[in-house]
């Protein structure tokens, strides 16, 4: 080991990993960006000139994020908004209609695991307790944790409405854990590190190559582990 | 007490009692009923003589319910897919932006709760462990719970994707209770009753005036207890 790699830990460090899950054990954000990219060849036609439509669609999407939440039917409801907003009614049903239909898609899309990612957990989850934390719409996400195969390893399986301190606060009180002991990995230094980190927890940082827009942060204190790839935690964690 | 009231149980058969919370604690039908008359009122100028627009609607609520699931957003998204499937597209923009706008006031309605609620929710919170336990949209059903005022009474609140005999057993052991120790509340036999009569739990009934063309059962062989009302309920439990 380099002096350059992150700090190792041991797993017997603790009690419980915890993964997300979108564009950590599988992909998402390609989804949404190919629809997002239908969405502007749907309705570029539509809008006045000068108008870049994504913009204008993350800002629909921004302001419904309170009261709508997170998930494909959040996006699907803004994506409509957004084609009827910025036309100014002029976009054509028949493009709404498609743009339902983009979103049903997702719904249903089956789920492309990223690499490593059975064996990671067959490894790690042998050695310790895992489980999931993932945000979004239950449906969505409960087919998508069902249908991957991935199941069987995790002893947990938490969908949240959000991804803050209180909310990992009651998930480590209900796995009775303490958060010294409680290792949280993903692929959102927003979602996945800082409100673990901001409880004395820990955590390791996947980046994956596509960020959403309303995950990014700009600036933070943290000195957060990063890892290439999911295939490097086993060896962080002292297990190969 | 007469020979007519239902079997009473005391509160001391049980170590939980849960809590439905749609048409239970708050109002929820009432206002989906209300939005789709208005639906109906929109979209019925625009569609081929002799549709019945509520019908095809709940036609397509039924086919998007295995990939949209319950909650508001799934509705929203079926009102769309249903006005324009409806009427061949003729329906204008302007009413498929008001389509989206009633499904977003709908998220940010404010509760209105049922009669004797909080006061049933006290007496009976006071005596034994309550939770609460509610399908449909995270960010919907949290939004409710939070600004319901209820919040405090409950130590456990779940949102779940499907109120069936697995996910009521998975509940339970988090409960750590035996299902001959716990009892629900709620306005559904289809999803507050006979699920959990199925694991050999408990309980009690309580109609509301209007359900839900989804939630309804046509025949079961089950004796369910029912009660005219929640404020009934301390007595059932031999508390007043």
């Amino acid at each position: 080991m380099s002096d350059t790699e992150p700090n190792h830990r041991r797993i017997d460090d603790f009690d419980v990993i915890a993964f997300d899950a979108d564009d950590t054990l599988w992909k998402s954000e390609d989804h949404f960006q190919a629809t997002e990219a239908r969405f502007a060849e749907l309705v570029d036609p539509y809008s006045p000139a000068g108008i870049d439509v994504l913009d204008a669609l993350h800002a629909i999407e921004r302001l419904d994020i309170a009261s709508q939440g997170y998930g494909v039917k959040a996006f699907t409801i803004s994506m409509v908004r957004a084609a009827i907003d910025m036309t100014d009614g002029a976009v054509p049903t028949e493009v709404i209609r498609e743009i339902v239909e983009l979103g049903a898609a997702m719904l249903v899309d089956p789920v492309h695991l990223l690499p490593h990612v059975p064996e990671v957990l067959d490894q790690v989850g042998r050695a310790k307790r895992i489980v999931l934390i993932t945000k979004g719409d239950l449906v969505h996400q409960t087919r998508k944790v069902t249908t991957s195969g991935l199941e069987h390893h995790f002893s947990d399986i938490e969908i949240v409405l959000e991804k803050d301190p209180p909310i990992y606060a009651k998930l480590m009180e209900r796995f009775g854990v303490v958060p010294e002991r409680f290792c949280m990995v993903g692929n959102s230094v927003r979602s996945d590190v800082l409100p673990v980190l901001a409880l004395g927890a820990h955590a390791v940082h996947i980046p994956y190559h596509l960020t959403w827009d309303l995950e990014r942060v700009d600036d933070h204190d943290e000195d957060v582990v990063e890892l290439a790839s999911l295939a490097e935690l086993p060896a962080w964690l002292g297990l190969s």
